[in-house]
């Protein structure tokens, strides 16, 4: 790409080094950058610097903060003595979006995936066991309702156990507003297991 | 989003403004910046702000380049009697990639608009016509096929043929490998119009 100039080109190719970013995009994205005016570029620039340098794990869940306690641990407002276990951030952020959980999370930052070479000990699977020495009354597990999801969620659910504290997961089923044609066959045997009566 | 830290927040919003990158994607790239090395995140942030900073228009041909003169109007090997004019850098980008064409480009960064209030006078037309006054043999008007591109190409059509020079305009018709019941009126009866006996 001789004909672009090396900066962007330099820029091209960082920004498609990003995931879901393809070449295109990534000129585009460039060429939008290069018209903005000098105070958003920099704004840009120190945001994203910025989120990496002051953002960090909580101490508590694990979630990515820029205190030593996230807001939700900090909070007075949450049962504490309910932990709903994720496997990151995001799946952290779509459940505080349903405005409807009031208890805390731990973020695991992963599942076990034999295939990707991940075990128990490279995700936050030790640190959950830690805090359930104080106060805790139940564990939901909310991973995904993935082949390495349901692993995870196996391994941490004998685990808990022998401590006495409840343990659950979240259902499996047919998505509301779902077309039962369109869904795999799993989820409708899922659904039809975990059928709850009227 | 107070589940987030302020400093990912700030990060979502910023990446969010970009064109084509909606909440979703913002929040992905969110985390996969701060999951990235401290070196990668330090050099997408000075791609970013050095692409800014050093990138203007090249003195010949208005193209995005970091020096003076971009590297296809530096190049002795281009026939710099031959002026096609494109829209956008992105537009002479495309060409570049076809890898046939070897004269040089004049960019218009645009296209008249009287829906959006572009006139003349705010693309780069009066610097077209100001390069006419060196030895020039023919301007290939390469604009898009749209109303805004057809309405530029006349335009210029009609300030360049008093002078002499040759005007042409690409060739407008049904795209190669394109189904014939799949291409709309206009394009159908442009590609009739402009047919070539074989």
């Amino acid at each position: 790409m001789d004909y672009y100039s090396s900066h962007i080109n330099k820029l091209i190719e960082s920004l498609s080094s990003l995931p879901g970013i393809g070449n295109k995009s990534a000129q585009r994205l460039a060429f939008h950058i290069i018209n903005m005016s000098d105070e958003q570029v920099d704004a840009l620039a120190d945001a994203i610097t910025g989120a990496k340098k002051n953002v960090h794990y909580c101490k508590e869940c694990f979630t990515l903060t820029d205190e030593d306690l996230c807001p939700i641990c900090r909070s007075e407002k949450r049962n504490h003595r309910q932990i709903m276990v994720v496997e990151n951030t995001r799946d952290l952020a779509a459940y505080e979006k349903t405005g409807k959980y009031d208890g805390v999370y731990h973020v695991l930052h992963g599942a076990i995936s034999p295939m990707l070479g991940v075990g128990p000990s490279d995700i936050k699977i030790k640190e959950l066991i830690i805090r359930l020495q104080k106060d805790v009354d139940e564990v939901i597990i909310a991973t995904n309702a993935s082949l390495e999801g349901e692993t995870t969620a196996m391994y941490i659910a004998k685990l808990v156990k022998p401590t006495g504290i409840k343990v659950s997961r979240i259902a499996s089923g047919v998505p509301v507003g779902g077309d039962l044609e369109n869904i795999d066959e799993v989820t409708l045997l899922r659904a039809l297991e975990g059928r709850t009566e009227l």
